[in-house]
C-alpha cells in the first residue's frame, strides 16, 4: 500500500464536503471512521451498466448485507442525493479495482478509468450504527481500540441473483447481555445500515470460528459477553468475486464514501 | 382453589366488554390468556389511597416491571380509559386479597371489600407482547403448550420507594438466536408492556437457576436456544409483600383485567 497523505492542514475533519474536496484534490486516509461525525458513510460499488440492474436485484434480495442508499445514472459519476457536489469517481480517499473477480489496482481516483457505461451504488455501512450505539452508551471494544471489528465468512448463502452470489459476511461485536439487548433495539430501527443483528450467541451455528476472522482481527470476547453478528458491507466484495466481471471498482476497505446525509435521519421511528 | 365456572354459553370470547359483563355476573376462568385477542390485558393492584402515591412513584422508578396503563381516583372503582363500563371491583374473573403482606382470601369480586379510600392501578402485562411475538412468527413454547412461562426471582433489586421494595421478578422464554433478535426488536417498541428484555444468555448473572422457577414451570431450554428474560408483572406482588399493608388486592394470577385497548396501539413507531 502506497503511503497515505493524511488530511492537509486547515481541513475541518467534521465537514463532509470539505473532506470530499480534500480527497478530490489528492489527500488520502487509511480510514474515514472518525471523520465527519454524525454523517452517513457508505460502501461504494461501481459496475458496468449492463450488470447494474442485476446487482440492484441482488442488493434488494439481500437487504441486510447490501442496503442501497443511492445509485447513480450510467455514465454520470455524480450522486447529488449524497452531497450536491458528490462525485463518486474522485471523492473517496482510495479505490480498489476488480478485474475478472480479483482485486487489482488501488488508485486514488477513478478519473482515468471512468467510462460512459459505469454506474455506482453507495450501500449503508456499520459506521452509522456504531455511532448510534456509542451515543447510547454501548461499549464497542473495536472502536475504543481504533480498529475495525472482526469480520467472518459465514455458512449462510446470500440469495443469488444472476452472476451475483456468495456467502454472507458478518462483522462481530462482543457485548454484555444488556448492551446486546440495547444494540438490537437500536439497530433494528436502522435498516438502511444493516439493521438488526443476524445472529448472536452461537458462532458455530453460522459457520464461524471466532479466532479465525477474515481480517485477522482479535475477537476479544470476554467472559459474560455474547458475540453479536451483523451483516457486513464486505458481502458485496464476495459477490463481485463470484461475478468475475471484467471490471468493477469499490472503495478501499475502511476508506468510505463520506456523505452529507445524517445518521440521525436513518433511524426509523 | 374453588372451581372455575368457565364462560357461559353465548359469550363471545373475542369481545372484551362481553367478557367483563360475564365476569361481573359471576363467571370465572383460570386464565384470560387466549381471550379477547388483540386487546390489552393488565395486572391489577388495589391499595388504600394513602399509599397510592408512593406506589405510583415505585412504578415510575421501575417502569420495566411496573408499567402503569391506568390509575383510578380514590373510592371510584371505574376506569373508563380501559373500557366505558370498566369496574375494577367486579370485572376480573377472580381476585387475591393481601393482608399484612400475605395472600389471604381469593374472592370473585371486591364488592364486599370495597372502601371509599381504595385506588386501583392497571399495569401492562406480557400477554400483549406475547401476542405481538406470535404474530411476527416467533415460536413461544409456553404458548404452544397453553402454559404460563417460567418466572424467577432475580438478584436484581428494584429501586425502593417508601414501603415498596424487593427483587425484580422476570419471566423467561427460550428462543432461537434469530427469534431472540426479533423479540428484542419487537418488545423494545412496547415499553408499556414491559419493553425489551432485561437479560439474555447467562441466567446465573441475574441470580437465576433455570430449573427452579418460582411457579414450578419447566424452562424447556433446547440446545441452540438462549434464555431470554423480561421484567414480569409478578414484581409488584413481591413489593406488596415487602410493604406489609393491612389491605391490598390484586388480580388472581393469570386471570387479568381485560380492557378495550388494542395491543397494536401499544407499539411505538
Amino acid at each position: 500500500v502506497r503511503p497515505f497523505t493524511g488530511l492537509p492542514d486547515g481541513i475541518d475533519p467534521r465537514d463532509p464536503a470539505a473532506l470530499r474536496r480534500a480527497f478530490r484534490a489528492g489527500a488520502s486516509v487509511r480510514s474515514t471512521a472518525a471523520l465527519a461525525p454524525g454523517h452517513v458513510q457508505g460502501n461504494l460499488v461501481v459496475l458496468p451498466a449492463d450488470v447494474a440492474e442485476e446487482f440492484a436485484e441482488y442488493c434488494a434480495a439481500n437487504r441486510q448485507a447490501c442496503p442501497v442508499l443511492a445509485r447513480s445514472a450510467p455514465g454520470d459519476p455524480r450522486l447529488p442525493g449524497l452531497g450536491l457536489d458528490f462525485d463518486l469517481s474522485t471523492d473517496l480517499p482510495r479505490y480498489r479495482i476488480w478485474r475478472d473477480g480479483e482485486a487489482a489496482e488501488e488508485p486514488d481516483d477513478l478519473r482515468e478509468l471512468w467510462r460512459d457505461d459505469l454506474a455506482g451504488f453507495v450501500l449503508g455501512c456499520s459506521y452509522s450504527f456504531d455511532e448510534a450505539l456509542a451515543a447510547a452508551g454501548v461499549t464497542l471494544r473495536h472502536a475504543a481500540l481504533r480498529e475495525n471489528p472482526p469480520y467472518y465468512r459465514t455458512s449462510i448463502e446470500t440469495v443469488p441473483v444472476g452472476r451475483f452470489r456468495g456467502p454472507l459476511i458478518v462483522s462481530m461485536r462482543p457485548l454484555s447481555p444488556a448492551d446486546a439487548i440495547r444494540a438490537v433495539a437500536i439497530t433494528s430501527r436502522m435498516p438502511r445500515v444493516h439493521g438488526a443483528p443476524v445472529h448472536l450467541g452461537f458462532p458455530e451455528h453460522i459457520g464461524v470460528t471466532l479466532d479465525a476472522a477474515a481480517n485477522g482481527a482479535d475477537p476479544r470476547l470476554e467472559p459474560g459477553e455474547l458475540p453479536v453478528f451483523w451483516a457486513c458491507g464486505v458481502t458485496p466484495e464476495s459477490a463481485l468475486r463470484a461475478a468475475r466481471l471484467p471490471f468493477a471498482a469499490t472503495h478501499w476497505p475502511g476508506a468510505m464514501a463520506v456523505t452529507d446525509l445524517r445518521n440521525a435521519d436513518l433511524i426509523e421511528r
